[in-house]
This record gives C-alpha cells, sequence and structure tokens, in this order.
C-alpha cells in the first residue's frame, strides 16, 4: 500500500494504442512517408471555406469553446432533420464510443461486435471492463443475421455494427440493416457507425428515426469532410439516449476552431460532392492497379480499397512492410481471413502513382521470400 | 427491460455541466457580451508564432494529429527537464482529471478537495461513483493543513489541490506544499493543480520530482500560454503513473493543428513573459477599481481578482447579475464565505473601463435593492 492505488480493473489493463500512427513509424524508419494512405484520410482535404473558418477563429483561440456546441448542433439538425436535442458533439466518434462504452459497459457485461471490426470500440470497451464476443465477418461483410444471433444469445446490452464496414469497405443495405434494427431487443443499443457514409452510394444510409431508443448512429468530420485532425465526430439518437452524454462527457473538451471548421464543412455540400466523385475515381484507380498486378479487390463503399493480395496473411503482411518500408504508409485487416488484404486509402495522382509504381515490387519481393 | 440499460451509476447522475459557458448566456440574453471576463481566459490571446502554426496547419486538418504527440511532449519534457515518459498531453486540463478519475476512483471511494475549489474535479469524481469530501477553505486560501488531515482520515485514494487556486486567485509558497507532500501518506495521490501557474510570482512552482510516485501535476496552454479553446493541457508525473494514461485515454484524441499551436507557443516565452506583465497591470487595474468604489480585493496570484463586495452572497450574486444583465460576462464563487465575491479575469484596456464604468451602478442597484 505504498503506492497510489489505481483501480482493479486499471491494473489488468494493457497500456495500448487502437493503432499505432504514421508518425511513430516515420520516427523507427528515419523518413517521413512519400504517401499516406494508411489512416482512411482524407487526402483532399476539407471545404476551403472551412480551412479558411479555422484560420479566422485561430487568432481567437483564447476563447474556450461552446460547450453546448450549439450552432453546430443546430446547424446539423437541421441537416438531418432533427432536433438540436437528438445530437452531441464529441472529440471525434472516437471520445463519443468511448462515452457510450462508459454509459453501457459494466464489468462483465458481454458487448458484441465482429472480428476484426474497428478496434478502438473494443479498446473502449475492454476499458471499461467489458467481455468482446467477436462474431466472424461472412464473405468480407458484417454479418448481420450473426450480430443478431450473438446479441440476443447473450442478452447483449451493446452491439456494434459499422456501415460502411471498415478495414473491408462493404456495405448492407439500408433494408437488411432496417430488418436487423428490427429483429434486436429493445433491451440491446445498436452502435450504429457511420463514419464512412458520405462515401457511400445511395440507398445505403438508412432514414433517421429518432424515436428509436436503442439505435445511436455515429458521424463524423474526418472522413467525408477530410477534417480527420480537427477532432469532430457526433452521435445522432433518442433524446434521452442523447442526453445521458451530459452526465459524463469533458463539456469543455471541443476545440473552437474545429467547430467552426466543422460548420462551414457543413454547409459546403457541393465540396463534399467533390470529393465523393474524387474518391469514385480514386478507387477505380486502385481498382486498375490491383488488377495490372493480377488480383483482385473488394468492391469498397469508402474512400479506402481492400486489395485482396491472393494468398495468407503472411504474404499480405509481407507486401504491406515492403510497402511501408519503402515509403507508403498503408495498413491490413488484423484478422484472418480478411488479413489476406493490404487496405490502401484513396490518395491523390501522385501518391496511386507511386502504389502503383511500388507494388509489383512488394508482390515480386514476397513471392520470391515465401 | 424495454430499454437501452445504462449503468446503474449513470442513471444516479445528473445531466449538468460543470460551467454554463458565456455562449449560453448571450443567447438567453440576446446579446453578446460587450466584456468577455468570466472564464479567466487570456484575453491578449496566444503568441503571434502560435496563431500562424495553427493556421499554417488548418490546411492539413484532413491529416489525424500523432497520437503520442511526441514532439510536443519532447518539446515539454525539455522544458521542464524530464523524460517524455514523464508527459501525457490531454483535451486540456479537464480531460486529464477525468482520466485521472477514471484511473483512481471506485464506486464509493472517498475523495477530498476543497469545499468551493474547481467543479470540473468534482463532477469527473462523481462522475465515477467517488464521494467527495470537501475540506471549507481557510482566509481564502485552500486550507493545506484541512486537506491532509481529511486525507488521512478517510484514507483517501486522491486529493486535489490547486496552485494558485481557482475561484479565490490565492497561493501557498512551494515550500508549504512540499511540506503537505512530504506529510501526505504515500498511497494517497496528490493531484496538483498548476492551470495558472505562469502567472504566479517566483517561488510558488515547486521544483519537479518525477521520482515521487503520489504527485501528479496538470499544467495547460489554456491560461498562459492564451490557448483555452484549443484543448491541451498536460500532466507531469512519474512514469509509472503516467503510462497508466494509456490504458485508457483517447489516443487520437487531440487537435493536429492546437498541437501545433501549443509546440510554438511553448517555444516563444518571450510572450509568456510579456503576457505575464501584462496580465500583472491589469490585476492592479482591477484592484484600483474596486478601491474607487470602496471595496477590497483578494491579492490574486492569476489572471483573475476576487472582488470583495463587502457584503454577504446576496449581494454579491446581485451585483454579479447587474454586470452580466448589462453585458459583462463575470462569474463568481460557490461556496459561502468565498461568495461574498465576484470573480473578474484580466481583460483588455477596454474591457476594463466598461467594467470600470458598470461597478457603481451594479453596486449601487444592488444596494438599494436589498
Amino acid at each position: 500500500m505504498s503506492n497510489p492505488r489505481f483501480t482493479k480493473l486499471l491494473s489488468q489493463l494493457p497500456a495500448t494504442v487502437p493503432f499505432v500512427g504514421p508518425e511513430t513509424q516515420e520516427r523507427v524508419r528515419g523518413a517521413v512517408f512519400d504517401a499516406r494512405l494508411g489512416a482512411n484520410e482524407c487526402v483532399f482535404g476539407p471545404s476551403p471555406k472551412a480551412v479558411a473558418a479555422m484560420q479566422a477563429v485561430s487568432s481567437e483561440i483564447w476563447k474556450y469553446a461552446d460547450p453546448t456546441s450549439f450552432e453546430l448542433r443546430t446547424a446539423l439538425a437541421e441537416h438531418h432533420n432533427v432536433e438540436i436535442e437528438n445530437i452531441v458533439v464529441g472529440e471525434g466518434i472516437d471520445g463519443l464510443l468511448g462515452y457510450l462504452a462508459r454509459m453501457v459497459v459494466q464489468e462483465g457485461d458481454e458487448i458484441i461486435t465482429s472480428d476484426g471490426a474497428y478496434p478502438t470500440f473494443n479498446y473502449h470497451v475492454t476499458g471499461y471492463g467489458g467481455i468482446l464476443h467477436k462474431v466472424p465477418y461472412k464473405d468480407d461483410h458484417e454479418d448481420l443475421d450473426g450480430l443478431l444471433e450473438a446479441a440476443i444469445k447473450t442478452d447483449a446490452k451493446l452491439v456494434y455494427f459499422a456501415n460502411p464496414d471498415n478495414p473491408m469497405g462493404t456495405v448492407h443495405s439500408a433494408e437488411a440493416v432496417q430488418a436487423f434494427i428490427d429483429r434486436l431487443p429493445n433491451q440491446c443499443l445498436l452502435a450504429l457507425d457511420e463514419a464512412y457514409i458520405e462515401f457511400a452510394p445511395d440507398g445505403i444510409a438508412l432514414s433517421i428515426d429518432v424515436a428509436k431508443l436503442n439505435v445511436i448512429r455515429f458521424r463524423t468530420f474526418s472522413k467525408g469532410y477530410g477534417m480527420a485532425g480537427a477532432r469532430v465526430g457526433y452521435a445522432i439518437g433518442a433524446t434521452d439516449v442523447i442526453l445521458q452524454f451530459e452526465k459524463i462527457r469533458n463539456h469543455f473538451g471541443m476545440n473552437r476552431a474545429a467547430q467552426a471548421g466543422a460548420l462551414a464543412a457543413l454547409e459546403d455540400q457541393d465540396w463534399i460532392e467533390h470529393i465523393h466523385n474524387q474518391i469514385k475515381y480514386g478507387r477505380d484507380r486502385i481498382g486498375e492497379i490491383a488488377q495490372a498486378n493480377g488480383l483482385s479487390i473488394i468492391p469498397s463503399a469508402t474512400n479506402f480499397v481492400a486489395i485482396d493480395c491472393g494468398r495468407d496473411s503472411i504474404f499480405a503482411k509481407s507486401v504491406l512492410s515492403y510497402l511501408v518500408s519503402h515509403g507508403i504508409f498503408v495498413r491490413m485487416p488484423f484478422v484472418t481471413p480478411q488479413d489476406r488484404c493490404i487496405r490502401v486509402s484513396v490518395g491523390l495522382e501522385e501518391d496511386l502513382i507511386l502504389f502503383a509504381d511500388l507494388l509489383p515490387k512488394a508482390l515480386e519481393a514476397s513471392s520470391s521470400a515465401s
């Protein structure tokens, strides 16, 4: 008893980071990456209006941000045709998932996700003592039937599902998701992560129903809006659910310039449309590059593409290592059989030229090594 | 069981905000404040170099920030003559206090603070089910002997103490704090909040000793560095204590521009010296204004001054209300007898002219009303 006493739970947790950032990898390799295609950032950046808004607010950064994010929430409510009380803004979806885990998870609670889905959700659930029940993917899709079955069987309080999915980029139709929700027990809360929804084709985004108490949807300015470094995410849900965040969140956690930037970005929907087209073009380019190397891709509804390297995870890891050590930051799925793939974010044309040049060399080096 | 099931603890918590922001008050009154002197923001702003750094990074905000804050922590470690492993960066001291509460507080744990000290600490402790034991102030100072006695008596895991203090602006000498630490049981962790330390005179800041396992110090770019809206705080402590944050923090919670701004701000210590002088001048001005109205002030080592309105809390509240409703945002202590005061942040000369004009009217209106 001679040292500070941390909680029992904390002593059981590892010091871990859900993702090693590219900056850390750059320090290890002693050089910056030539192309940054591993974190599903939107290389095209945010609306120039958002950049201008952030720059303007930088000089008044001495002021705390409005802890209620009133203006941004008002604009988001209008955008989604809901009330301001249906929206909470937080430090990225990561931050909001942390709050959600705290709101729901007690030690020993069984929580459902897909095996190989977003590790930051797992990090938060484990961090509150939850026990993760991981449902395997099915044909590179999150398995809605499997998730439902697991949720019912374990009487889970919380199930996580991302649509579009990360890391595979696959989707389920709005109808399929609605059917899932209709069958989900009311006492089980669905965390529907829609981080990549702005890139998805029509027919994927479920219409928003804030009367539904057991569905909470997560959106972000990190992907479609190109503002990952700003840390602005939000959740949409029933008033009574959203209100729970007020009990525990870091009310003064939001950056003032980021809020102003998000507001300006939201108002420039033409830019989002423009980006959507850039991303579609980029996905096709990645598909062409894969095809030119005799590889197939997993059709993607996001700003990244999983390329099937055609062999096992050892091979894919070798390809990844070659790319990373030769200046292209990419990542790959964590779990078999998805880890036969590498995951490549859409880049600028110059990024993809580098990738097109390096991929055959990576494949050749990996083939001869194995 | 027909609704989502939140934790038992959550159901017992109120939906609350530690501080109502000035923007909310502005919406209620239907007009913006003429002077913003209530949140102890640094109206002089950050170093122009910090503003320039944030503006430059705004255009690359599509990139996530380095989740290890390597560059900023390296610079901070050098600044404080410690190792990078002794520093964790977070979303303001508020965010870091939340992490600390999570690391330490289990339901029913008794935690020590001063009655009327920083409410956000209380918010987090309560949020994790801790029971607050509040030690009264003594002569408008946090009572070190009282805090120590309470910590020992309750075998507290955690004690909070701010030096300089908020809301009174008073300080204890480094020697007094060292004596407190020397007598504190090893198994009790001290959260030493030094948010205002850059404004304090020499002899207040304790030398940094990261060998000490049960002292963790909190610093921020919000006050002396003038970047409240950026949300950059940090904690300094023993390696083994700092490492605990890695188990639970939102690794991708930091804004990229904010980190760059903080780094530039830290490197411009001339600006901090300049601000320190501005603040000293402003404190004197507030003292003169108080004196001209027959009031005394509590000598302050911060960027705000508590003015003793000379009567009870009802009177002080009336003075505060008058000021707020007439366009000057100020706040006041929450607890008797400190709530005989109003708390005024140092403002620009034009802010203080407005205050000097309005204060006698506020006093007169409050006198005739009571």
